[in-house]
């Protein structure tokens, strides 16, 4: 995979823009975003980045977003409470207006998904899902060496299924969701903690990580029932906490062994968002 | 979709054989299957039934099966109880030698599944699910256009994946399962009667039938939140039971509009196992 080009993570703290020469990050670029900027302003800050890296119109450009992107590249925010706070915008549209034929926007757990798969955890796996667990649960599902997508930009939000261990609403608007039970949030407000991170830092909230990883480990027998994976991988800064994958392997040896895929950390952590997302845009144009 | 070849069903109660000629079964015969016979007598009886269809070795086969279908189109049986039961068969390899390269054997389920995505309610889809709800809950998935398959031949079992409505061991050896909850023997258990057909005929167990509805709305939301899907088919003598989708619809109301794909019922019940597996086979030839 000898991908070279341009890619951009928009995330919901920081806006990363990286070049990329044969599948090496060669020069990269960050700033904090504004996350109550629009989207005009958000794609100049885009524009920006890219121009100090020396990017030309045309070049090929993968724009990784967190959120919900369709198959026409319109962008989703699923905001928490119900989904009455959805709003859409025509990001695909804008970026090609601006950038080119060549720009291509994605979800950023997909884009994840789609570089482990090609150059991390999931390489030689016939069925392969990538979950990241942090302030919520995504992921993406490359399937036969191909990413799934959907018209609606849903796939792959394997957070949004249910879970046994939950009756909660969540964000998605819907009740007893994985994320609801095992996301970052989640587990902060069992702690009665601010954060994720100060819940694990404090060490004393065992049970409320177990529960996580226990509801982590039913949908990973979930998607094996469904989907035949053979392969895993966990990331985001709960799934690579410390114990936290040891923790949803013991659960998972509760599951018959058809329903056990390997379960893997996931590799490309720093910048699977933005190689996955030039992967995306390069693939493609090749059809 | 103008295919022509041979197919056979070969289910628990009974084996089926068609021929097929531009996408029509033009002749059919089908006859008791002995659930007790090995592999190699039921391929016997399959053979039977060709000849007298007028198939000569070369023709384009498609074989469905109940069970488990691998990769390597080797047969596993999931029986009831736990998976210590399963016994394995090479099948694929066996109608490979009797047969010829262009034999090849699938889930009955997937073969279903792929027949109502080319011809039946799930035309026009981009991600597609059949459902099937009888005595067991079973299903295939049609995702931009491809048939999902996996190594263990797992793919497609969603009646395998959990409900937030279930807490009892399923004859796949997982715990709560979809199955466990909304299948046929799920619901004559709960009523107390011999078999589900029962039920549905004493007209008295509303709660029961709507409980199995309930667990299967809850898995097409769950499906949709992982894959994105725009349409499900529902098929089985239950899912095609009067009044049962539209329980299912009801409890999908539940649901945030996201989460809710058109759910229709399935077009194909008679012959879509023979055709699904027509289609396999000359897909696979096609490359």
């Amino acid at each position: 995979m000898s991908v070279s080009g341009f890619a951009v993570d928009l995330g919901g703290t920081k806006t990363a823009a990286a070049r990329i020469e044969h599948g090496q990050v060669v020069a990269r670029l960050q700033k904090a975003t504004d996350a109550g900027a629009d989207m005009d302003a958000q794609v100049a800050v885009i524009a920006d980045l890219l121009g100090e890296l020396g990017y030309e119109n045309g070049a090929p450009l993968g724009v990784a977003v967190t959120g919900r992107v369709d198959r026409q590249g319109d962008w989703h925010a699923i905001n928490t409470g119900t989904l009455r706070g959805i709003s859409a915008a025509p990001l695909g549209t804008t970026l090609r207006t601006r950038f080119g034929a060549r720009a291509h926007c994605v979800n950023d757990a997909a884009a994840a998904a789609l570089a482990e798969a090609r150059l991390g955890a999931g390489r030689g796996a016939y069925n392969f899902a990538f979950i990241t667990v942090s302030t919520g649960v995504g992921g993406g599902l490359v399937l036969g060496g191909r990413l799934i997508d959907s018209g609606n930009g849903l796939a792959g939000h394997v957070g949004f299924a249910g879970t046994r261990l939950g009756d909660q609403l969540c964000g998605s608007g819907r009740v007893g969701t994985v994320e609801s039970v095992a996301g970052g949030r989640a587990i902060a407000a069992a702690a009665g903690l601010p954060d994720a991170r100060a819940v694990f830092e404090h060490g004393g909230f065992a049970p409320v990580i177990d529960r996580s990883a226990a509801a982590i480990a039913g949908l990973i027998g979930d998607l094996t029932a469904i989907l035949g994976l053979d392969r895993v991988a966990l990331g985001g800064s709960i799934g690579l906490a410390p114990g936290y994958l040891a923790r949803v392997m013991r659960h998972l040896e509760d599951e018959p062994a058809l329903f056990r895929p390997e379960v893997v950390p996931a590799e490309l952590t720093h910048d699977s968002g933005l190689m996955g997302a030039l992967l995306i845009a390069v693939e493609a144009d090749e059809g």
